[in-house]
This record gives C-alpha cells, structure tokens and sequence, in this order.
C-alpha cells in the first residue's frame, strides 16, 4: 500500500487480514462500517468462526461538515502510540493495538464487542461496581510512569515532543476554554438556559480561573494525558472496562484527565434529574455516582502516592512534603476541570447525550442550570474543597 | 566544508570571510583564539581595518575534563537560534549573529569589543546607570512573544519541540536543583561553611519548595528562556549591554530567567562585603545595586504587563485578574530561582568569581554564609514577599 486513501470494506478486510494472525481464510470474512463519528472511519471485520477485529482509520476533514473541515491524519499516530504506551503501563483497561499504518492513518486494534459504551449504560441507569476502581487504576499508571517522576528530562522531553499534538489540542483549548464563556457561534445553548449562559460570559471572575486552568493545559506538560476521558471513550461490561479514542492525547496537566472523567460522571449524576422520573431509583442512581466518584479519587490518589513513595527515579522529587502538595494540587486541577467539563458540554458545541437525551425541555433545563452552577462553584472553590466528603456535600446540596 | 571536525584559526578565518561581506582581502585576516570557557572554541578574526568578528564552535565534549564528558553539538544551534529569535524581539540588547553552520556547530556573531563582561565590571564595583532598564526591557520582549499571551498553542507546541534541549537542560536540573541540596561529589564547599551546607543538606522543608521549582522548570514552558542569565553571560559598556551565550536556551518558566538575574546581582551585593573594605564605597555599590534589582523587577513588570494588556492574542488570556494573578506568579518564581542560584554558586559545582575572588577566606566565608541565608529565605518565603520594598527590607537585614 502507499498514499492515502479512503478505505473500502474491502481494504479494511485485507489490511486486517494482512496484519494480523487471527483470521484464517481470507474469502470467508466479511466487514461492515459503523462509524457513529464525524472523524474517522470504523469497520468491524469478522471471520466465519466469529472472531472480529476494529479497523478505524482517520479521515483527513471533519466529516459531519463534508470536506471543508481539514485535521491532521497524524492524529492516528498519537492514538496508537498513546495507546500502546498506555496499555504497556495498564494492559487490563487500555484497548489493544495490532497495528498501526501510518500511510494509511488506519490502527487495527482489537475488537470490544462483548463490551459497551460507559455514557449509553449510564443514561440506562446501568451499575458497574468496579468502574471507579478499575479506572482510577488506569489513571494513576498512565499518567505516574509517564510524569517527571519516573522519567529522566530527556526522556520526557523526547515523549513531550512525540506527543505534541497541536491541532487536537487547538480544538479543546477553543471548544472547552474559550467558547463557552463568550457569546462564540460555535456554542449550542437551548432557549431554557439562555441567561444562565449569558451571565457567564459576563463572569470576569470566573473567566479569570478557566484562563488559568487554560494556562495550565498550554504549558503544564505533566503526563502523558488520555487527552478525551469522557464516557463515551469507555467500553464497560460486568467484569471490566477498557479505554479506547486517545487521538486528544498530549503532555498536559494530570488533573485534566482525572477531571474530565469526575465531570462526566456529575453529568450522569444531574442528568439523572431529568431521566429517572421514579424518585427511589433516582436516588439508588445518583448515590451509585457518588460512590464511584469518591472511590475514584480515594483509589487514584492513593494509588498515586504509593507510587511516588515507591517508584520516584528522581531524587530531588522523592520529598514528601512536595509529594503531599504536589496530590493537592492535583486535587483542585480536578475539581477546575471537571467544572469546565460540566460548563462546555451544556453550552458548548459537543453536547452530551445524557443531557440531550432529557426529553422534557423544562426538565433539561433546570439540570442544565444545574450542570452550569455545580461546574462554576467547582471552578471557584477548587482550591478551598478540602476533600472528597465537601465535594460530595457541595453536590448534594445542589438538589436542595 | 563537510563533516564536523575542530576549528583551526585558520578554518576560523576561512569560515569568517566566507559568511560576512565585512572584510575584503582574505590574506590580511588576523586570528586568536581566546575562549576561556570550557565546552567551546572561541576566535576573534579580525582584519587590517580593524574590522573583527567572532567565531564560536562548539566542542562535542566538556574541554575541562578532557574529551570523557561528551556533549551534544547542537547546543550551537540552540544558541544560533535562541539569539536570532531574541534579536528580532529585543535587537538593541541581543548579540547579533551573522552566520551559523550545523555540520561544524559554528557560529559567526558580532564581536562586542568595545563592551566587557559585566561580571568583571560588577567585581570592580563599577555602576552602569542603564544596566537595569535595558536587560528589564530584554526580559519583558523576549519572554512575552514567545509566550501564550503572543503564540498560537500550535505555533508555541512547534517552538517548545524546536528548543527542548535535553542535555543542557539536564545539566541544571542535576547542577541548580539537585547537588547543592545533598552531599553530592560534584559539589564544591569551601570549609569555612561546611556546617552551613551540611544543615542545607538535612533541610527537609527547603527541599520541599525546590523540588516545587524543580518540578516548574520541568514542566512549564512558559516562554523561550536565555538559560543562564548569569552575569557572565551579559556584555556592557557605558551605553548598552547585550546578551550572549544562550546554549541553555528552552521553554521554560518565565521566573527562572529573571530570577537567575537577580541571584547574580544580589551575589555581587553580597560579595561586596568582602570585596571591598572601605565602607563608604561598599555601601555605595550596594545601594546601586538594590537600585538596578529594583529597576529591573520595575521595569520588567510594568514592561510584560502592558505587552500583557495591549498585545494579547488569546482572548481568554486577556482577562485582567489572570494577568495580575501571572505577574505574581511570575514574581515568586523570580525570588524562588534568585535564591536557588544564590545557593548553588555557594556550595555547588559552578561557583562565580564574585565570591571566589575574596581573598580573606574567613570574609568570603562570611559573605557565603549570607548567600545561603540569603538564597534560603527567599525560596521559602516566595510567596509571601509582597513587593520589592519588603524584598529590600529583607536584603538590608541581612547586614544587620
């Protein structure tokens, strides 16, 4: 193969067959496109015995807007090699990559179909008792052996530089920083939260703590961040979840991750306002957000420690007084960004279904008005929350 | 010319004529080589006009330890570009440079002989009223525009990949942050304050904050530093000061340059108390001094504020609490990295002449006891100086 080209059915059924030992007879697959989304290109290819493989190949333009949006098609690279870094440092909950064609902008990985999106099972009122655990695991291995605390200067430089990333990292610095607190085109804010929104791009003070959240995800290259945790980038099942979708994956700021993921679990946790009409399952629901995300943070930070006391290759970084500060600062780099989490994705352009999906307008108001106040009070008061019990009062205290 | 291999003056005198049309016939070229550093050559060519030029080569090891501490070669061109991208933002206080070739990482620059080392000057107590307002006015233009306020994220990615310098930079990791703080073998403490440097050594709490400033020289690339804003590494005379050797140039926090320049000038503060005897004309330098450090922050602030509050290209980064928040952000990195420089030119590997050329081992003893004092209380309380005049007041007590 050599210059790009749109994939068919039939190239992604050869390059799977081509670059893997699974299948067997090549006349006896068979592929389908299922792509929901408007970057890439995603096959399944299957053979007569059932096993299936996920060809996704990136597109060089966005296509819900046909080709007038170019992307870089190197974001191919960064999902594979961010997610081959990442399984090497937690196998059991990053999705496996075969192969990547850089030609081609294709990865054939493998193929999650015994699992399901985490955001769909979550707006079903879905619980999975291992999420947080499994992901906290996640997080603290990926983003600990990937920090100045395992790595020499040189090397994180070189990974820096590996993982730049410009051009995705341009879309989250404006859709996530700069549109939702300015009257920017691109937001989609339905007619019930009109003011709310308004006021907030009159909120100097506010704006003043997301400039320097922004700041931070421009110049705080502190781990080789997943770049997109939110739950529609998490396959789930009863035993396990996998990561999938690291093409946002750059050097940036640990609690962005960690945030992003806390904001979308509070997205489900308000959503659930407007979808659960029955008030005992509601409360069942919302209370099983709560544990996850208190577990998800008593178990990544724990995790996190234990590896600084433990693993931490550089001498100067061993103190543990600045490890102590070093966790609290991470601590309210997660409560900022899960606030602008919950900010963009009710006034932004990338909405999430769990709100959309409310389908009473009234209702999907007031729990956007929600997802607006709790995400601005975490902006706010990230640095005076002292723990998760005020963080988990401060959100209860959002249904009074 | 082809593959690297050490300048001869002839070579020098060669590579001279052939990148500048300043100097006529090739055969009256005159060459010294006069380098005094230890990881360069340095020629000045000159012709029968009187007409001269520089030319540096970088060595591919360390000159003072033989040829057994191999160093990269493309420190020359991190310098080359470092200083061409500085002359163009601040062309009255950056050594030009005219050529520069990357098989023999060589550099053709302007020849600053009607200037000295300010080092020397500072030594011999001279006063250069201009000194601080002009290396303010370097600082503030060459940090901003290569800063968030000025770049692109993708325009600013590509700069922080063109100058990672790992090498270099490695070298003040191990040799600012890390040695001076234990009782490592590249360190070198004179006897008279071994008691000091050992209690250096157990200071947990101190350390703590290092490792804060270890870690932000890590991880946050604010704006393309100098690198080694000591005082040998400015050149002045009685109108103008220019900047050179800017090997250690990379993206780094903005504090760490302007803090490396006041450390070197409240070294020569306090190496005037064992420099010069005679009170009067002690206290005279001093006070010059305390005035340029003053001038300097003055200058610079007010500088980088207005670039901040006129210039700005990023619309969430013009908000004007963040920016007051930077400049104070700026403010305790700056006293921070003064005070780790301050600590490191007193017992770590690279020691400067302002202390060193005591003579009385008992007064330069003293005065070193009072940079580690000095430099101790400035990273501790870097936070909670204020302003200048408390950064005066704690100067001054320093003689009591």
């Amino acid at each position: 193969m050599a210059e790009y080209r749109t994939f068919t059915t039939d190239d992604a059924m050869r390059f799977a067959d081509e670059h893997s030992g699974l299948f067997g007879e090549h006349s006896k697959l068979s592929c389908e496109e299922f792509g929901d989304g408007n970057l890439n290109l995603v096959f399944r290819v299957e053979n007569d015995k059932g096993t299936s493989l996920i060809v996704k190949q990136a597109l060089p333009y966005a296509r819900c807007v046909g080709e007038s949006w170019p992307l870089t098609i190197d974001r191919a690279r960064i999902e594979a090699e961010v997610l081959i870094k990442h399984r090497k440092l937690c196998p059991e909950h990053t999705v496996e990559v075969l192969h990547y064609d850089a030609e081609h902008a294709a990865i054939l990985m493998e193929d999650l179909s015994d699992y399901r999106i985490l955001r769909s099972e979550l707006i079903a009122a879905k619980q999975f008792p291992h999420l947080a655990a499994q992901l906290a695991a996640y997080l603290a291995n990926t983003l600990y052996y990937t920090s100045d605390f395992a790595l020499t200067g040189p090397k994180k430089k070189q990974q820096v530089s590996q993982f730049l990333n410009p051009e995705l990292c341009l879309i989250t610095e404006d859709l996530f920083f700069t549109d939702p607190y300015c009257n920017h085109e691109r937001n989609n804010v339905h007619s019930e939260i009109r003011t709310e929104a308004q006021q907030l791009w009159h909120d100097e003070v506010l704006q003043a703590e997301v400039a320097q959240l922004k700041a931070d995800f421009l110049s705080k290259p502190q781990a080789l961040l997943h770049g997109d945790m939110h739950s529609g980038s998490i396959f789930i099942n009863d035993e396990n979840c996998k990561v999938i979708d690291a093409e946002f994956g750059f050097y940036g700021p640990i609690g962005f991750d960690v945030g992003s993921l806390v904001g979308n679990l509070l997205l489900s946790y308000l959503s659930h306002f407007g979808l659960t009409a029955d008030s005992s399952a509601r409360e069942t629901q919302q209370q099983y957000l709560l544990e996850q995300i208190t577990c998800l943070w008593q178990q990544f930070s724990s995790q996190f420690k234990q590896l600084m006391e433990q693993e931490c290759r550089e001498p100067s970084l061993q103190n543990s007084l600045y490890q102590q500060r070093f966790m609290q600062q991470i601590w309210a780099d997660t409560l900022g960004y899960a606030g602008c989490e919950l900010i963009r994705r009710t006034v932004g352009l990338a909405h999430v279904a769990d709100l959309d999906s409310i389908s009473d307008s009234t209702l999907r108001g007031q729990c956007e008005a929600k997802a607006l106040k709790l995400g601005r009070q975490l902006i706010l008061q990230r640095h005076e929350l002292a723990n998760m019990a005020q963080l988990v009062a401060l959100i209860q205290y959002q249904q009074a």
